[in-house]
């Protein structure tokens, strides 16, 4: 595999980057509260706009009680400040030294029924002195184990990534599973689907060993495609934001109407346990969040509105948990699965 | 203040520390499970035996579904590696290129009954190279505000530490203050107790800011006392740890049949929350657990068995609510609140 130099900084933003990317982050959050609200069909979006002292704010929106949605908040952002918390400064030192600007949209959503999957969205974009980049991407952490319904979520992004580079999605998919794995557990968060960061158009889709510790369940020798303008990059985050519902969507319909049990429901309340160790512990987005000073309510709207822990528990084998565990736990080649290799 | 000079490595500790220490560390284990038994009447510890693979083990007990207890668990652990984790170097760099040897016992209680406090203990010692280092102490998290329960919690433990040196109660409750504190929700974890690290005879009790980062809410200018030895320390920690059930049980005695409304159990589970976050993003012990490869069920046991977050809640002015909000989480001198300062 060759790998291709990457030049010394990014090239120059367009001179509207910031008024363009935080109109596509608002109305991402827009189009998304819409149609979830649609999808639901009982709950309502209620919204918090904030301020930051340090500068920017945002609007906040959350779904509580509804027909699907037990919980769901949908976050718009965007702020400046002096100088970027250290954990990114590592990644980026070219930023020392310089203020920031950074907007985002994330959304989680926490379903009543254990049937329909919890699932995760955040974009994002910083600039700061010579660097810029983009961020993001959306992940599915199923409770019991639908093989379409992975099949799905991953299909449907791998379209989007295939309109703009063959090798997007294996690589993504790939950083996706590395980035929300639980290294205490030795688990995955989910079934995955994109992750990337630091993308700005030099070229450079994944290098080195994964910065956040988690296990590199794959070879890192990703290498490098041509260097991508600002607008290409734009482009292609906005048509992964806007294959969301899509990909959502379609797993909602089939389960949402599916009785479950008090047992059910209880594997749920403790799964979604790894969804707080996952986000408290090791989440970039959360730990920026607290380290600039974020507004707590916000950042914290992805936990679970309950939550169990059982000391010891562990599935029984050769049931639907145990499945989750051995399989939908472990990274899979879910946008190449085919319902001949189900065994349910 | 005189500030006498710390010398430049702890005096070497007696040839039989660890051995002295483990089996304290285990005796404390079965003490407080036997009248922790004795205090719920139903429940009863269950015990897994574990062991390390680079080294050492522990002994896990769990309570659960007790009359009094939802969830106990007290751990006992005696672990050897190679090297000792960046963040206890940093804070010890003589520790560095040195094996160590750490134990110690540790314990969280999450009761039913919300009129019932969350409480937590922790006593460990470390050796490494050339040093070596007690830390420890126990902190009561309420759920409601009663002033007599906090102040007999900090009344015993003054007690216990006032038989060692009349400073130490002032600089530990402080420390604790400083320590279970959660930055993004400006609250101290709940009325504190004791906390104390790093203290290995050299006359220091606490100088410098804060390591952890918490809110410095008093001076550091705690001074210093005359050099304490392993002995003198040791039966510090052993007159605390055995401390703890005179500390607590005349407040589970005092609660447990008061009657509760889901109102008042929602709050204790909405306030489980912060236990979680603070355990997940702050705790040192949870950390060193996590960055040793450590037994994460162990490690996470303190986690809460159900737990509720909720978006933007803030309680109603001039109920208990907000009374432990103003009150019992900011620092209080409890040890020295009399009932006629009482408003309730």
């Amino acid at each position: 595999m060759t790998v291709t130099p990457v030049s010394s900084k990014p090239a120059a933003p367009p001179s509207d980057s910031r008024a363009r990317i935080s109109a596509f982050m608002k109305s991402l959050q827009d189009s998304i509260c819409e149609n979830l609200a649609r999808i639901d069909g009982k709950g309502e979006f209620k919204q918090d706009m904030w301020e930051r002292p340090e500068g920017g704010g945002g609007r906040s929106r959350v779904m509580t009680g509804g027909d699907v949605f037990e919980q769901g908040g949908v976050n718009f952002s965007e702020v400046q400040g002096e100088t970027l918390p250290p954990s990114i400064l590592k990644q980026r030192p070219e930023a020392a030294g310089h203020g920031f600007y950074a907007t985002g949209t994330s959304m989680v959503l926490h379903p009543h029924n254990p049937f329909i999957p919890t699932v995760h969205l955040n974009y994002r974009y910083f600039e700061a002195g010579p660097v810029w980049w983009f961020g993001g991407g959306a992940d599915l952490t199923p409770y019991y184990p639908f093989h379409e319904d992975a099949a799905h979520f991953h299909s449907t992004f791998k379209q989007a990534c295939d309109r703009y580079h063959g090798e997007y999605y294996n690589v993504f998919k790939r950083w996706c599973d590395e980035y929300f794995y639980l290294k205490h557990r030795q688990e995955t968060r989910g079934v995955g689907g994109l992750f990337f960061d630091y993308q700005d158009g030099r070229g450079q889709l994944y290098r080195g060993p994964n910065p956040d510790g988690g296990a590199a369940a794959y070879s890192n020798e990703l290498g490098d495609v041509e260097p991508r303008s600002w607008d290409d990059l734009f482009n292609f985050v906005n048509t992964c934001g806007h294959s969301f519902i899509p990909a959502y969507e379609p797993i909602v319909d089939r389960r949402r109407n599916t009785e479950y049990t008090e047992r059910q429901r209880n594997f749920q309340l403790y799964r979604r346990g790894r969804y707080v160790e996952f986000n408290l512990v090791y989440d970039r987005g959360t730990i920026f969040g607290l380290q600039t000073n974020g507004r707590t309510e916000s950042i914290l709207m992805s936990l679970p509105p309950l939550v169990r822990w059982e000391y010891g528990y562990t599935p029984e084998p050769g049931t639907p948990e145990a499945e989750l565990y051995d399989t939908f736990l472990n990274p899979q080649d879910w946008a190449n699965w085919s319902p001949s290799e189900s065994k349910a």
